[in-house]
């Protein structure tokens, strides 16, 4: 078929792939199928449209009767506003000092939210009950930020993933704290493949009240939702997304793809092919000698610590990030599009390079 | 040929239209197109891919070659990271009490940017040196927030267009009292498609040191940027971007949406045809006896007074807003897919309810 | 008596006053001696100590059962403490365009609480129901920041005094919509004084929910509170004046100045003092020639219009400041200190720059 | 002499003193002689006074020809005063994590400052280079908060002191970097007094650029400073202070304060005095058995492990705060009216409570 006429024109190579980001991947083809079909002709703004909508029913069948979605534009986003939504202005939240929200929002969470993070050590980029307790005190000093939510990654930012029993026990203890409980899922999809499960079975049925349900590394072209577990946590959620800048006026577009990702299977397929190479990957890299895999891999990242020499050579070959360039750490993340032929020329090309 | 595999479906009927809002139309066909050709492949991320890239050379062509654009997801977004760039920490915005940043965008500039803004009435939505001089004073007072920036709307809220001299003497003030211009351009091609210039002859040319240019309600699906004219008016354009939460990860899809409209002359037949409709709009209005169209029709927006119960019978046919609902004030929007045939038959329901 | 020793020496002329502001006032002799008592030995910081425990019941007898004190630093410090006490984080403040919050705090209500004003143009500094409905609307409406409190100030910038009826039927509507009503009440002596009432008939019993309290403007050295009337509206007023950098260490010290000026009636002898000095001024200045009063002269404060040259000649004599340097307009302000004989001095003074 | 007339009554028994905060104390007798001085008379307000502007004279006698004083509340509001004048909005503060804006201002430098604090574990309160550098990194990377200035405390919150060669070579480090150099000077007094140093040696002459000079903690009533240093680090210094709510309107009787402190020796002899009696106090502690001094004892703080039920009796008999209270660590703070009698009763009651 001839490509519809526009006066853009295509710049990239599409055979083109890396290991440096799920974001450097593009939009899958049924979320970009889906695009068209919520075009044409006039749907309310803001939210008021039928796309919207049906997302509600969409997303209580995957959190439970009393979730709620506020589509937003990105993970910082949905964070920031998530995060505000469960704290008071003298509000403070607990967290990994590996978290994205800690390290990789520019201090949006600070400047924008007026957020405190309160930030503990981890070996794994999870949270457990007692690290909590290092932060998780001084409620009634007026000297100190008050700890109320505890914010999780799942999957981590390290590709580990919680147990639905590790996460019921954060969340039991928060409670038992008075303080909430916000997960990112800026990586949800990834950990529910990972761990076999509903998602509902590590959110809603584990106790958390409030999360970040990630959309673009999962295959949309751009979209993230706030999804409300617990309405007593909450208030205004739409006064709030609008100040925090994240409301979409043609809100329709951010649904729909969500929807094209939830309404069946779309989200499960992308995520468990990304943990899949993910695992072929690590096989692959375990069996070089020299390199050594840093933590579990149990989503779409694998985190290889190898000489900074071979490193270096292996990057003018594909694109990826050092994460600790001082220790030779690198982070290998794979995508929905990820093939099996990558994951192999990719080792291939590892393998040169470290018996150089 | 058949539709492409989705599991989302169609909710609405994409054959009806109102005149609520630019936002209630969908994506133009050719910006749609345009993101399938950006798509597949990996691309580097948040800005560094090759259309982001593309993008700067069809920005330079438009607003002069100093200008640069930070694609961002909306208008708010836009002014308010164009807004903080401008000024200091202690800075204020002088603007129309009537402007898209002091009633339309739920308190993000005072929030997030922690700017004071400092409003004057108009009569018609726009300023004019004398107006601005009602606030612009005092920059020595640390009591008073000090006057750092001009903010100007093109077209204005209220369907109203600067000529290129008006601006012109603006910029000239404000650059004499060492203030900056900015230009929140969510409806910029309607402007231009009005005055019959080229965009530059009403910003760069006249003086506008930074821009919001709209793509959302030009036809694109979701995407504006910043464009910064001045380059010494500002610094660390990203870093602010960031932490002000409207970084896409997937740019290049943001991007190859303003590409789309601005490549060759999609943003100005987008814009002129609205334009267009909107004056068949106000010619059909005022035919009809008790109604009263209140400003001059200069964009794609067309204000009109009428019985309130006219108003609210015609709401009940077609979907739009009371203004000032209290005075029967309506605002009629024309989109890119507003048809002649729209334009007529609301027309004829105007006048059945204004005859009962 | 020898004066205590001390490395500090005298840099000033103690027989100089002027009518600039009732600020350049100093100390009363009385709230000085206050100092003294409280000093010595240890005492809990941050409000654990006798003298803030003691002014709990001293407010309580002014303000009613409920009332509770949390001193602060100054006014903008009070203000913005008690705004975002009764404001969520989406929430707006209706006042007056001429109020102290709006024009004389470099946005730090914006800034600082995130607050949005929507103000109101008013003749005479005081709002009314019919004035306070132009901004009370769209609660419902997520792009307007939600009217969540009116701030009136008593007596006003512009030396007018609201009477009880007045507040009362503001609280009434303020209260009929959800709103709460906050009095900034740096000069609330002078507004009690002019009223010849006690200080709750106008707040606790009109229905005023929290309020600023004035010390600084009344003779002490430095000091405010923010009082609480209405305990419902607010929660962890202690965290929010710590985070808003407004918890004195050694509290004490300002407590006991509240108490200097509240414990009996020096708070009154002081107010009323300066409101007489005005109306003898205001009465001088009637009978000159050329010099028109130009609000009611109702507190400690008279504006007057004359020649601006009259006024450039007038203030090398006596330090004021001009309101309006274009209109000739002033502003004289009268302080506890301030003597019939600098009355008349200055009278006579104007009329000889007045006959030149 | 009979006690000057006041309404105020004397609530608390002067007698009683103990070793929980520095802040427990009153005002130095020479502190609030000087009050008395400043009062009577009209001055200018808000910093226009001849107290505020003698104290600049002062403060380049101790801070070198560049330094200018910028008198504010307390030590919170100096601290974010002066890290907002060296940060732009990107901006980031590498501290230790036990640093009091990290652990004892509610989250204002976050709230307030909109700032990010990047923190660095310590052993002794104290950072190097080295660990600076854990933080110091990713200036180009918009996903990171900008570190932009490293912030000191000196002396620290654990009572230890840098040494001036600490100092230098963490300027020099933070320079070389690009970065600015802030010291919280709470105590800078008693780091002065033990280095047996002038202040500008381990300041200014070491490289700082900007100080909160701590008057409160010396023997103030109320009353810090911000003082820069270095002037092209900054601007706009008034703005800054008066939009964070910390400009005084009788700023004499701040300025007043700090002159009699810093005038002569006043500041050095209360340094001195608490100093030695904390190296008394931890002679006697150190003497008893099963107490722990826990860090050098450099400044007037002593920190120490004792068995969490003996500590529990000895706040019975005299105030002061557990540290760690699941460790059993105590803090007590010796401060200018500490006596030699009040430590050697503190510790022979420490004895008994330990011999029980």
């Amino acid at each position: 078929m001839n490509p519809p006429k526009t006066d853009a024109r295509r710049h990239h190579d599409p055979a083109v792939r890396g290991f440096a980001s799920d974001n450097y991947a593009g939009v899958h083809p049924e979320v970009l199928a889906a695009l068209a079909l919520a075009n044409g002709g006039h749907q309310g703004a803001y939210g008021e449209d039928d796309y919207t909508e049906n997302l509600q029913r969409i997303v209580r069948s995957h959190f439970g009767a009393t979730a709620e979605a506020f589509p937003v534009f990105n993970g910082t986003g949905a964070n920031v506003v998530a995060l505000q939504a469960v704290t008071d202005r003298w509000g403070a939240v607990i967290c990994a000092e590996s978290a994205h929200i800690n390290v990789d929002e520019g201090g949006a969470p600070e400047r924008m939210g007026g957020l405190k993070l309160l930030t503990v050590p981890t070996s794994d980029g999870k949270l457990t009950p007692e690290l909590i307790d290092r932060q998780a005190w001084g409620w009634e000093d007026e000297h100190r930020a008050m700890p109320q939510v505890v914010s999780l990654t799942q999957a981590t930012e390290l590709g580990t993933v919680y147990t639905p029993d590790e996460i019921r026990a954060i969340c039991a203890h928060a409670h038992a704290h008075g303080m909430r409980v916000h997960l990112d899922g800026s990586r949800i999809a990834n950990a529910a493949a990972s761990l076999d499960v509903p998602m509902r079975t590590f959110t809603d049925a584990a106790g958390v009240d409030i999360l970040s349900l990630g959309g673009t590394k999962n295959g949309a072209l751009l979209g993230e939702a706030v999804v409300v577990i617990n309405q007593d946590a909450v208030s205004r959620m739409r006064h709030l997304r609008k100040l925090s800048m994240q409301l979409a006026s043609k809100m329709r577009f951010v649904s729909v793809q969500l929807e094209a990702l939830l309404a069946r299977d779309l989200w499960l397929r992308n995520a468990r092919h990304s943990n899949e190479m993910a695992q072929r990957l690590a096989e692959g890299v375990r069996a070089v000698h020299g390199v050594e895999v840093l933590y579990p891999v149990q989503a779409n990242a694998v985190f290889a610590r190898l000489p900074h020499d071979a490193g270096e050579r292996l990057r003018k070959r594909f694109r990826f990030y050092f994460w600790d360039e001082a220790a030779g750490d690198v982070r290998w993340m794979c995508s929905f599009d990820t093939t099996e032929e990558d994951v192999d020329a990719f080792v291939a090309a590892l393998k040169e390079e470290m018996a150089r």
